[in-house]
């Protein structure tokens, strides 16, 4: 299969060249970026020197369509919402990696990223591929829409407890943390070294648009409603994501049974990892690999339970979980090229 | 005024020999070691190579009592409850920066200490020296019981609006994230470069020594027991805490009353620094200094208020404070010889 | 092809796994740990829950010749000189990625790592794999000594130089620099997070075992004796090793005649990418592959050039280049389950 | 006294109001920026929320002398060769932090800063102010140009040796670590975390504009040109550098004869610590402090020797032996106000 990647010179971009390098199936026909068309992508990224030799390709779908079969959109949001009709018209099927398609109430879009929301015809084609969650949604689409890296962590760590009502939804909270690549390439004093570099910073408290992504998937889950407390923060670190999520128990479940609920509900899903009685996993343990591992405990002085869920944030959160869709809309093995160990230490 | 510290090959004793050195009224006359007596100290921290160049002295209370009038005891908890007493009868003052005298139950010691408590007396004696809430009950004391560095960090970003009633006190979720020198200078996978760098993990989540510790300040200022949610999480750096808390609001307060609650109650305490609306502290920010910087948003949607409150865990976290209480205890000015500009970037 | 894999509660051991999983005609039938036999391999390495179930066996050459072809041994020096007999013994083929059978000379195996040095007739036998050089002498052969992490970048970007006569050998210097990976697993206030963190250190100066495994090689390349310069600093990063090298140019030779023999020397082989004039490598361009990446400049000024290489020390420094000797002695092709694009960022 | 800081945005001079804020003689009456006047200080640096409550002034001599009778320039290079007239014309005693002013020849200036030299009479007065080996020519000077970072810490590793004929000057290689703080404030790829981080990086190789103040000051100690070679590289930290060097012995001298030889020439000067025989020092042991610390090994097999100096780039290779040299201008005690303990860890 041959496919394409517009926003190579980003690291969602990068990653899924990476990663598409070992996919059996699939052959890279065509980098593409905006800004740097016409330069050799292994300039601005040294470390593909020899692996990658060709040249990044214009934004122009009929070229595109001309090399490729299916296109993996790795922009920033604003430009797949313009971009997606037109790799779709030319016959390309698309695959997004931006926040453009994930929600389906352009008003949500508009007040939570401040941008012209995509066309609602467009919103409802596209198909949210949160795969172990809705992969059964994604065969043979023609549009999917990539969950974000925060929402991946989070809904895996809260969907099986919230759809089996073992979850308070008036009280969940949850305190994520990423490393620094999550922010992107662009540079900035946010993203500087000796700003970041043995720091720990929170940002966008409460304003973070992936918050509404969050909702619109517990809430329909849950089968009504929810608003969720989600706090971001910035871990000095490249890769990873954790989630750390509380909630009040309805009823009295103990940790071995939510890690029961769990195992149960991802049965046969190579990627989810549900850690057993008191182990908690570290974001490390998944690095530069596609799983999500989560942990429990339950606390009977409070009442709660807390769960932890870890990506890497570039794999299972980006670009893995996009191949993860391709292999699903394709109707092959979901695990298809991704059977990368995490690299540890 | 002439000073020893006991525990001076552990971070928390070299952190009061840094600060102590810059200290107007106080001498180091004994650094003092029981794994190490007889070594110079310079040989285990060659960074204090031609400034401090005199030898370990062996715990032995006489001996000090004749160098020195009062003492730190920077030691692991299980060992203050043994030595404090010797070194009142010896006639010294005492501030211990272990958690041994902290906790007012015996009872409660031993459940989440797993190790036997100090005798009730002691206990009784010992004044939490939380400055810049209990600390007009420090002056003039014999026997000053230190903070631990989450309590700190936490108490201080609840402890005014526990106190004003503005927080349902059963909704109270703590997630602390504190650099590896938390840990100690011990050795072990826990705090192996390679194990930590480039990760994030959880660890002792409902069962951390310091759960105690704030519930019984909170209950203290509460005026009913308070039961709270506390997590705790590694982060890879060397110093700094964060402790992102949430709460369900009572009544009705917006972000700018709550950041006046706090200046009010702060008033006049140099250490805390009250964040206008939008900004939020980063670790970095009072890196190698005794500050406590706080930030507040209330999210209307949940009714929530999000705190965050950072300090340099070795510092307001542990010997900074515990240099605080001496002045609190001699009744000089609290902020002598803790002049210390944030170490930035 | 069955291999086991000794040590593989080790760093090196660990990697060998993560990277033969990905090897198409290679299945690991027996994780071997004197230290942990019989516990979960997972149980230390949660990053390879699910993905490998089986248990740590002990060490055992007959046990192994049951279950395996060939063994490689990821196991601190002096441990190789007594288990590579055993198991050559029983029939099983050997990759050694110690220093025990890396020298030729029993004595200066003894005055470099202060231990009985292995029987002459295993050092006779054992084959320097270092593979772009030597990899020819490797084809069939029964014991393949792995080369050092340190030997392999220094020595990839000294090897075509010195054999040209382009270096006055006299005056080599070689400045090294590695991540923390490199001292291992063992716990120790050298590997200490807090100590290490934002912290460079040298160490060894002079006296790096590694010192007469370059010379052995620089040696058989020039003709004659070399001695060199080597110093070892720890960066405080996970993985990665830099030499910086530096010797006088015998003759004149521009940077631009140094890339292209070099480029001519290591004509077909994949792993090694000697980068253009101005470019120079970073050790983040090659993290989790197998490459090797040079750069050069020759200095008019002072009649020196100056050779940068990079490696992965825990791939092209140990487990890949280990595999990539397993490619060669059994004939396949040299980068067969290597095709590992370098994570980044 | 009266001082004020220009370029106070930037990391030297933020790093200038830390240390000046120690100084029991001085007070800071100006911050001055040129890009950034009117805005608060703390805007920009929340670490120094209420300590620093005033605005930034714009760059104005006349503004400046009726405020303050030095002035500090921390600015980028290009600007100090306009400034300081200026400041001087004003009647203001001027400390550049910067390169302007270092070589005296302007055509080597030219060269290697491809910039206009200032004027070669403000060249001729100012005095170079390597505190340790120059220092008493700084005593009531009107211009001091204090060294750059890399140069502050090869120097003092070297001086002692070359001034004392033990070196063959023609085989002098210095290589060069340094901390991301060097490359200052400014944004771009080469500052970005996700690029630098777990990642070590050679820059700059013969090219570095450190080279000839260098050569300037080991010729001007030796009584001859010297031409060394000089290699910089990033470490993924904030604040420090090494300086690994080698050179040919001159003679017959050991390790020890060497401590003893720089023992005896930094004889009362508080700020260099001679390590003794077998200890290397690390960036961290002088973190946060004016300190240069040495260590030294001669190694008979090859006739070198190597010198390993380390700094922290801010501090003694910027903010603090700018102070420093206040001192020394002023007549005063050269460590007052500069008595900090390192920041270990």
């Amino acid at each position: 299969m041959r496919v394409a990647v517009v926003g190579s010179t980003g690291y969602g971009g990068v990653e899924l060249i990476r990663l598409l390098e070992a996919h059996p199936y699939v052959e890279i026909t065509s980098v593409i970026s905006s800004s740097s068309a016409g330069a050799p992508i292994a300039e601005g990224f040294p470390h593909l020197t020899e692996i990658r030799t060709d040249l990044l390709d214009a934004v122009d779908a009929e070229a595109t369509r001309s090399k490729a079969d299916l296109v993996f959109l790795a922009t920033p949001s604003g430009i797949a919402s313009q971009l997606a009709p037109q790799m779709l018209q030319a016959g390309l099927k698309v695959i997004d990696l931006s926040g453009d398609l994930r929600l389906k109430s352009p008003d949500l879009y508009e007040r939570w990223y401040k941008k012209p929301a995509a066309d609602p015809a467009l919103l409802e084609q596209a198909v949210f591929g949160l795969a172990e969650v809705f992969g059964n949604e994604v065969k043979g689409q023609e549009l999917i829409s990539n969950p974000g890296c925060y929402p991946t962590a989070a809904l895996l760590g809260l969907v099986p407890a919230v759809a089996a009502g073992w979850l308070d939804p008036s009280t969940i909270i949850i305190d994520a943390k990423s490393g620094v690549s999550g922010a992107g390439r662009g540079v900035g004093l946010g993203t500087h070294y000796s700003e970041l570099n043995e720091n720990f910073k929170a940002y966008k408290i409460n304003k973070h648009q992936h918050i509404p992504e969050i909702e619109q998937v517990l809430g329909r889950v849950a089968g009504k409603p929810v608003v969720a407390t989600f706090t971001t923060h910035l871990v000095p670190m490249t890769r990873g994501i954790m989630c750390t999520m509380y909630a009040a128990i309805s009823g009295n479940h103990s940790t071995q049974e939510f890690i029961e609920l769990y195992r149960s509900y991802y049965q046969g899903r190579k990627f989810v990892r549900v850690r057993p009685e008191g182990q908690w996993p570290a974001t490390k343990e998944v690095s530069g690999s596609n799983y999500c591992d989560i942990g429990f405990a339950v606390d009977e002085r409070t009442g709660r339970v807390t769960i932890v869920s870890v990506i890497d944030n570039l794999v299972k959160g980006a670009a893995g979980q996009a191949i993860q869709n391709l292999n699903l809309m394709m109707g092959w093995d979901e695990t298809l090229g991704l059977h990368f160990v995490p690299v540890y230490p």
